[in-house]
């Protein structure tokens, strides 16, 4: 089981460990709709990079505490009292655009450490699900939800382009560019079945708590595998999304030359042909 | 509402204003299923290159003037006399071959206009929709149709690969190559039910009627929305579409530096508080 | 019809004709599930070689002998005695590392040939259609199966990642990432109906031997257009995958500059025209 | 000869035709240093444009009119009261920046005309060559000047990173990248011989008419070789700057497919054998 | 002048200011001929991350300590008790691997850091400069060195290929592939001569005093220009050396939209036409 | 000693191994200026393909045989008899151009083998060093030349674009891309002198004889070296030429997670410390 210590101390995420080798990451700010503040995707940074590299990890479940919300997106109010986005510090613009640059890129580069996890991230989304909702759950490898989640791409409803990943991402892991070129230049809600239907989710639950004990369940699937072959499945995926397929299958072989040296492969195989269950070494 | 004057003297389009700051753009020879003479092209490229920069304009919607075609593509009779296309002016293949090169180019470039226009564009499709139809309704933003809408990937049943723009955009917008293959090798029909499954259009309405007022209502919602945070919306989402995530995250930090020095962010961000109704200055 | 003799000699192949221009490849080591020898493999990319340059050959379908299975994959059993994937030869990191590299850069060699075959493959799978299966289909253009085809991407239960080729190109064929992320990271399998759904396959017949039948249709049906439009399209669809719009644009114009150059561009249109059945030169 | 009648009527250029095939582009600005306003990059766009298409065009020389100067860049004084880049229309960030980017990328799209001319370009500068006298020579596809040419990339020293192609395309045309962030960075003039020990230039001549009359030379050599094979170099070249050298060789063959379909090819190899001069139809 | 709080409590640098705005960066482990331990580059990583955003600092200057060494590379003796690259922590190759992985990974992102730095940075090289200190150097924007350098891209000679960055940067910053490939091949020295020769310094000055004080005069030169300008200017240049010239011309343009909105682009221009020197404000 | 049976039977080249591990290839048809045939690169591909696996090579000397001629190029005289590029076969323009691009992408293809040969190959031109030998010696990863050389990127000569890589490769490897244009735009000859001052070659010796000398002590000292530092070199900085920085350094660091867990690096670090000379096991 994933060491406790390690995730102690954290003001606004849980962490616990539903079975082995399994870690169930929850945004617990459930009475403003576990709305981001600007410390809590610095946190974020700090759980996912810790997870990244913690050898009793092997797949992470991602979700909201509370009944209401997955998240409601970034904490607008605080947010509009950010310096950042806001005067001080000078009213040069190109100032004011290096100032606003600098914290956009760092807002991205958080958020964006839940794929660079080397560990599958399953995010499960319910309720209000809107804004950094979907830039977070971009970054997740598997997105399921519960039937009552409401989405929305939701900036252009303040004034900007979503700029923390959900255009960067959103265009390569659903199936139909026109519907979103809908969704993020009208803001518009969706619901479960629409996100089913368009692929954004691989699976939309009875309830929360439905949908929670199912992605447990695939984490724990995932979690009696070989390490040495998820992890290497989780990098190769992400890296053919952004190369050509003949890149693609070069990095493959150039990953494998070094990653089929392992008894894992050998165990593997055994176990398949003699029915057993595996037992692999930490990673 | 757009300056009707801007876009009179057309010989083969309808420029109209349905509501402020929507345009309706309808190919207008009915008589020959709105099928393309090489004269339209051109003004097609010119009207979206004037509606692109035009601050008067902040959605568009394109469709076919009479029931029975958006169109049928290019009008084959009168390219079969093109002079690009067949011998006058020699005979050597090189030569040859760079005529029709500079002429595909140039065919090109004008339908990429509807892309390239800064405004999201609409299409609307109905009934015969083959050919050029496909390639122009690939560059627009949102596809929607009618039920009695006919597609196909015709090229292949005139001895060539299609070469303005279907080939090269189709795979980046819909679900299944496997799909995209079959249509485009076998020239194979399909209706509106099957361009809907998988993700061609996002909507499939009961007649052209419904479609257009449906295509109208939309444009309309997105005329309310800051078109500082619409015209960005769609840039970054077709760079997306063409560059590494990381390259597209960075783009997006360096577009949104100029841009969040905006009113808009600050009047949607209040009226959103407020429950106001926020204006936002023209772009 | 395909000269028998230049496919005669196959140990592993059955190599027929079903009709004029169209071949029909099948995998034939029932007994052992189709299951995949190194010997094959080599013999499959000789096959796709011959036929990409073949005059005769118009349309591939390819699928597997037997009720059984498409093929059940790698022969693990035989695989696990390679001299390239266990220590003969040496225990040095590296040059085992440099062993499996070119064993596995020469392994998606053959199976890549498929892809590269300039003449449309049609894939059918039926029953047992796992690892490697997926990995050949995945190169073919068009995938189509019988309703007891059970598939999945085995390789992370025998402890590595893929790298024959389906993390590469499975997320440019299907329509949901987290359904790619879900199938690849749990290798559970799925059914025809899924596979049909996520737009892995474009149809799903009853019976093996309806979907053979629906190949041979499909390929019947594409060898009576002009080779040259087929062969270009499959090529600028494949070139489009992996690149950006532009350059795609460019490339087929550069492609069309040579190719529009053919009779059959005017025959096409002719018998469109006249409403006759046009004959093509072989290519 | 070019016919003088198609670039008649011009204000800023002069355009003549020192010998067969073979034109002259003169910047006609000398009283002001042949610096540049708007009007002079939008009719340097149309020539470039005119002279890439020109059948009676075969290479290109683009030099200054005057003693004192190549080009002095951008007429600043013009520039600073130039409403897209003041405050008129409008004082909001993101509207300037939107007027801002148009004004870029238009000016960028003029310049880089001289890139897009099929035909070869030889640019010769002399005197005072800075500023926009970069970005333009840049695009040339051969650089000589004269011994008294003074270079600068001057950008800096009005506050700004050169945006009109400079820092595009320096970096892949010179030979050291701490040569070209050291003149980039400090706006430090170079003279003749420096230019020529980093390959900025490829000759360095006595004087401007030597320079201009070496450049007419050398233009006219080119002008005997068969436009065929002259422009595919220029276009492969380029795209290979590009790309990468997988892509490269396969457009340089998809290229090639059409363009040895020529006379010129067959009457090089003749004229080669037999040493007899070649004549080439007009490309 | 940068504020010397921010970078004391360093053990292996010495961080100084030699003049407004410029600091001066130097390796401070002489005894050991600046050779480098792990604790070292991440010293180097958090110092070039601090400038990176230091509003006091324009320009940096990066050197080594002592008259023997800018630096003799990796503390190999060090190296080989590191735990990361032998075999505590187990033997299985692909958990060996992924250590490794981590381990270079980390190591690369410490030295990148220099390139990431948004201030201009000059490296000064002298006596030995080997193995890491070629990447490092490559990292700089200007490499300018003493007489008496001693350079070896050194790493073959340990056995392994270079992986620090000297050979993914290296082909892009100096003129020869051929030189590159002889030097990286055979581990030889070569002096300061041959590095001017080839571009990989812009400068080789009589001794290493005169060196450091060159260096720092243009360093302070920059300094005087709009931080706006050379900021943005460094920006672009390195995103054209990893980018095709159309997505650089349009990156750039994406740049300026927001950075031409500075007062710094008007002052710069008034300080031109009135001869009197600008003051910009920090960034 | 490379085993001599494997290299016998050859028609068109000589296979000798003047040291322990040094193999060198030499053109073999003198009377004829080594000019090429179509059974000669034929043979080349095999010979680099078995030379890239031979553990028994580390480097390769590459050159022709006879005073007058690395190679005058292409044999025009036979390739003006070829089928693919003459008539034969039909006239339809479509079916001539797939013969020539399927005849192209073969010869690129057996001649990019000197560049995938996964050992170091040096060049070493002499005489009349023309047209192929262009193409071939930018395959090579050293080029070295005797005084006596005389270079032309002869193509444009026989009314072509040069398409088997060097106008794919050249910009990549050499400084000037003036210098680059120059030559291939006007197929003008250079000497030694020139090339060598562009970087084309990086050294010129007296003779041939010196020459062919220098380049065999070059290979015996690479031979030296571990095979697995040089080459993952050679592999990298190819991989580098074509790839950003960021992605270099990540296969770059991939590649090393296999490749450090090899003898050599604690051999050839122990052999440094002991200054002893390290024997490295074949590969």
């Amino acid at each position: 089981m994933a060491e406790q210590g390690k995730y102690s101390g954290l003001k606004y995420f849980l962490v616990s460990s539903p079975s082995e080798y399994v870690v169930h990451v929850e945004i617990n700010r459930p009475a403003k709709l576990n709305a981001f503040l600007e410390a809590m995707w610095i946190e974020l940074r700090e759980i996912f990079s810790r997870l990244s590299h913690d050898e009793d990890v092997r797949a992470v479940v991602f979700s909201g505490v509370g009944d209401r919300a997955f998240t409601a997106g970034l904490d607008v109010q605080a947010a509009s009292q950010d310096g950042a986005l806001n005067g001080d510090g000078g009213k040069d613009g190109a100032r004011i655009a290096t100032r606003v640059r600098r914290h956009i890129l760092e807002f991205q580069d958080c958020i964006s450490q839940i794929e660079k996890c080397e560990k599958p991230v399953i995010c499960v989304m319910h309720g209000i699900s809107i804004g950094l909702a979907i830039d977070m759950s971009c970054c997740a490898d598997i997105r399921i939800c519960s039937k009552d989640a409401k989405f929305a791409v939701k900036e252009v409803d303040i004034g900007m382009a979503a700029d923390i990943g959900t255009l960067s991402r959103l265009p390569k892991i659903v199936s139909s560019f026109s519907w979103v070129k809908d969704v993020c230049l009208s803001a518009r809600g969706f619901g479960a079945d629409e996100a089913l239907a368009v692929g954004f989710v691989s699976q939309a639950l009875e309830s929360k708590a439905k949908a929670v004990e199912t992605a447990i369940g695939m984490a724990s699937l995932i979690s009696t595998k070989s390490p040495v072959g998820v992890q290497g499945t989780k990098e190769i995926l992400n890296h053919a999304r952004d190369n050509t397929v003949a890149d693609s299958l070069k990095y493959t072989g150039v990953w494998n030359q070094g990653m089929l040296q392992s008894e894992d492969f050998k165990a593997a195989l055994m176990s398949g042909i003699k029915k057993t269950k595996p037992r692999f070494e930490k990673l």
